[in-house]
């Protein structure tokens, strides 16, 4: 569908855009052996608002104001001195209907985390491509195994079976690193679905797909930084399109300095400005250019794939007023759109501080406009809780007290993104040794406390794997996404008994979420933990939700009376896994290490 | 020099009061037989604005304008019907010249923290008293062993031969339990000086000396409970003066209930209407009588003893809409006067919403009005992080460098109370096993930190002690405080050689810090730790200080060029106790587990 390119242009970026958004400055990169020597023209010469050089003649900035334009297509002509010019056509698409304010992802949603690479091989003839450097080979832990789009759109039931409601993939743009490309957070081209994933049709056709099946698509953008494969870091536009230093330097991951008002100014610079990895290059978003193409690059594919929500790798560790100016860049665009920011601090403080509006960041007249951060305080608790058998001081289940008791630090506490783990963390079913009582709990406790839970591929499955080893080993292939493999987990008749109970009771838990409002935006009243016990209820005014955490090994006996300002004038408690009703006005006797989740009548 | 009481009258409060006060309105309370039963008149009618009978006729509370009162003395015509009419006199004292303005401690103090019972004996003749119960028994761990203002006030010379400018002393009033009596903290009589401590003229006369000497004094204020002795728990003037349940409950300690959005009523009333200990009731301050009666009591202290300041107790168990009153009513009547309120929380952010215009607390609408808090946050990691011989991750001395990251939540960082230990802690000298090297790290910090810092008696010295043995492990004996002591710690002559070495470390360390305006007041620039050394400055535009802590057992060689904004055009380093000279050029070598304090030149 792009404009055919002219041979003295290598490049157009945005290949295509859109009339009638709301920003209507459109900034065009064109590309090729010295295009900055050319004049560029168009017939409405008022439309173009801005011509950038830069000291790279290989590169063109052309701005133009598209509520000039009239047109479906611009012909743009290039004019060297004394030869002859050439013309060079642009698209401006129609946008979708109500694209602007379309929904996006809340806390009535579940999302599930995947890792393409690591999903399914839907189509065996993109394991390979003669574009891109690293080769298919599954007996690599770390190399391309060969999942791709086409394995996730053959999976939707299966996703939609779990009860998920939406669907966070890690990266699928280009990504051609010789080696761990799987991962796709170096990216080589940030407009084009890397050729072993599939095509931007194929990535359009699983949006189309899911969405058909009342699945959301949240794509993981990146900001910081590219791969060191990048064409536009093998050749930048400017000198400071990525930040270098003198000698390598990397992150020093102190996030902190962005807030501290003790920070030394080059411990700030080396956190913002150093590089996560020596194959990912850092990119100033500061400069004017840079920030420009991720705006625009980011909007395109919200607009181009009909996306629903992102997911920001990195948030917090490119230039604070920067990402922060993106961020609303994107909102301006779509109101409603949601963006959960990776903010891997565990300071409840220091999270909120990064999302929208909050006070804490006002202290310094900060606002990030981030709608959305991932909460890893409570993850890291979910990771240590349930092998906590006493609640002494501040131990066991009383860790997640703690941190809903600071929930008021946070401007928007139902948009957090509650999860137990993801692609970069341990995995539970590794911490909790398959332990499936604890498994349980944590699932219970994501499915109800206040949040957007996210779960991670294979863990529904039971699927463990330590970290100690190596990322590939909470990455492993998800069983059944292979032809040929032994057991399959995606069908209900192919998959092992132990499979079958940690689905089932993930998918009756996740399809009991979606019909609860109370744990979607209901109110949390929770009482202090005894025992090791934790009990809150989820409430508005209609439902009235109450959980029973048992991180006690024994049994326990809960007496209700002291909850009688929720309880109130419900009677009966509904367990929604086992529909066993509790008598309210009674004793509730509950199994140690387990927890029960009662609706109230 | 309190007026005679009427024979009817048993006890009048406040025992006399001040003209010319900012609040002109003051609520005497008469307390005897029946005496809520009578008409109260003045000369002056209009002056009297309230009279307020409570559901106990031994009480009648009498509000007068203080602005209508033109003598010094008032006298109070009391009438019952039929009988005779009897007469009261009332004095109102006129204030010492600039009472209202009085300066108090600040961040250019070093405060000394000491139990009256445990530090000095100097009037062995008040060791019992007829009116209280407990007796002297020095044999006794937690009995009274006989020290006394007296005893304070013979060693005023030695408290600022440390280097120290501030004494706060835990509470003198008289505390008559049966047993433990000797902390103070149960007080049965607010408007008088314990006998065993001396009287309400030693006091005073502590006070003076104590100007004399360039000291500060400091009280220590309960505004949460009294002990279960006072004459108003055994006679209330109302039933709601303290907190009562049905069954005798303690608090629950979760002070986070009081912010928390999601805490249940009921954990939120343990919290903070529950006992602390079954002989100290909880006061009602919200009954606007108990309010009054506090507010008027701290107030008579401060005017009476001509006080320097505050430290208040439990500050967050008191119903905080009351407790952020009664300290704003403290504040309207001396502006500059501080006071520094017990939270014993370590969480910043939690720590910061009881400080004075908090925007985290302003996320609630609650602002404490309290000036100081304090920093228990920084005492944590002061009693571990020496014995963390690394620091990756948030090991060793990391972590008191991500504490200070998050100096920007406190809304003024330098009136947070710094320490390492007090009365209700583990001992600094105990925890590090008496190795001076790490209690010289300690001390370092505290004199360079932000904030200001306070030190505990005795381990100046290097005092230790057991918590785990009983609290009166860590409030030994001061050695030489009472007669026939084998060992005189006070004086230099008669110290131990080991004792010698705390001290004189200890003194030449904070008689340095009074000197050095950039520690009180200066900005803080501190560097992430590499290899468990922490560097940081302190400054202004005419003072620098580099602070270098090696935390790590080994030698290191501190490169400065990663300093160099810091150190600018200096060339020169003292080091202040040793006076050695560092070239900033060159590589700075630092012994293991040692910490220096350069004044750049």
């Amino acid at each position: 569908m792009k404009n055919e390119l002219n041979p003295l242009i290598q490049r157009i970026e945005p290949p295509f855009w859109y009339s009638g958004m709301h920003n209507p400055e459109l900034q065009i990169l064109f590309y090729g052996k010295n295009i900055g020597e050319y004049e560029i023209t168009i017939e409405n010469s008022t439309a173009i608002t801005n011509i950038k050089r830069t000291e790279n003649p290989n590169f063109i900035f052309v701005t133009i104001d598209t509520q000039n334009i009239n047109t479906n297509e611009i012909d743009f002509t290039f004019q060297q001195k004394n030869k002859k010019p050439f013309t060079q056509k642009y698209e401006l698409r129609k946008r979708r209907k109500d694209s602007a304010l379309r929904k996006s992802f809340d806390a009535s949603d579940c999302i599930y985390l995947l890792m393409p690479d690591r999903f399914a091989n839907g189509n065996p003839n993109n394991q390979n491509d003669s574009n891109t450097s690293e080769k298919y080979n599954r007996d690599l832990p770390g190399g391309r195994h060969g999942g791709d789009i086409e394995g996730i759109i053959q999976n939707l039931d299966y996703i939609k079976s779990l009860g998920v409601t939406a669907i966070w993939s890690t990266p699928l743009c280009e990504d051609n690193e010789t080696e761990f490309s799987y991962h796709g957070y170096a990216q080589s081209d940030v407009y084009k679905i890397d050729p072993r994933f599939g095509t931007n049709e194929d990535y359009i056709r699983l949006v189309e797909k899911a969405h058909q099946l009342g699945l959301k698509i949240i794509m993981d953008y990146v900001t910081n930084h590219w791969g060191i494969e990048h064409w536009m870091v093998k050749d930048s536009p400017t000198n400071d399109w990525i930040h270098r230093f003198e000698n390598y330097t990397e992150t020093n991951h102190k996030r902190s300095t962005v807030s501290d008002i003790n920070a030394s100014k080059i411990d700030r610079t080396i956190c913002l400005n150093g590089w996560f990895v020596p194959t990912m290059p850092d990119l100033n978003i500061s400069n004017p250019l840079v920030f420009n193409y991720l705006r625009q690059n980011a909007i395109w594919w919200i607009e181009y794939a009909n996306l629903d929500g992102f997911r920001v790798d990195t948030y917090n560790y490119s230039e604070p007023e920067y990402i922060a100016k993106w961020t609303k860049a994107i909102t301006d665009e779509y109101p409603n759109f949601n963006l959960v920011g990776e903010i891997t601090m565990r300071n409840q403080s220091l999270l909120s501080y990064w999302q929208k509006d909050s006070a804490i960041a006002k202290i310094q007249n900060f606002n990030s406009n981030l709608p959305s951060v991932m909460d890893f305080a409570l993850s890291d608790a979910l990771q240590m809780v349930f092998n906590e058998d006493d609640d002494t001081w501040d131990q066991g289940i009383t860790k997640i007290y703690d941190l809903l008791s600071k929930d008021f630090l946070f401007p928007n506490i139902n948009n957090l993104l509650i999860f137990g783990e993801n692609h970069d963390t341990r995995r539970l079913n590794h911490i909790y040794n398959n332990d499936i009582r604890k498994y349980k709990m944590a699932m219970i406790m994501l499915a109800t406390l206040r949040g957007i839970p996210q779960l991670y591929y294979g863990s529904e499955i039971g699927m463990a794997g330590d970290q100690n080893l190596g990322d590939a080993d909470i990455r492993r292939d998800f069983p059944g996404g292979w032809e040929n493999d032994e057991n399959n987990a995606f069908h209900p008749e192919t998959r092992s008994e132990c499979q079958k109970v940690y689905f089932d009771f993930t998918s009756k838990l996740f399809h009991w979420r979606k019909t609860n409002e109370a744990v979607h935006f209901g109110k949390t009243t929770h009482y202090i933990p005894e025992n090791n016990v934790y009990v809150y209820f989820r409430y508005n005014s209609n439902k009235s939700v109450m959980v029973i955490i048992n991180n006690n090994p024994e049994n326990q006996n809960i007496d209700t009376k002291r909850f009688q300002e929720n309880i109130k004038n419900y009677t009966t408690g509904k367990e929604v896994i086992t529909n066993t009703k509790f008598d309210l006005s009674k004793t509730i006797s509950i199994e140690g290490k387990s927890g029960l989740i009662l609706e109230l009548e």
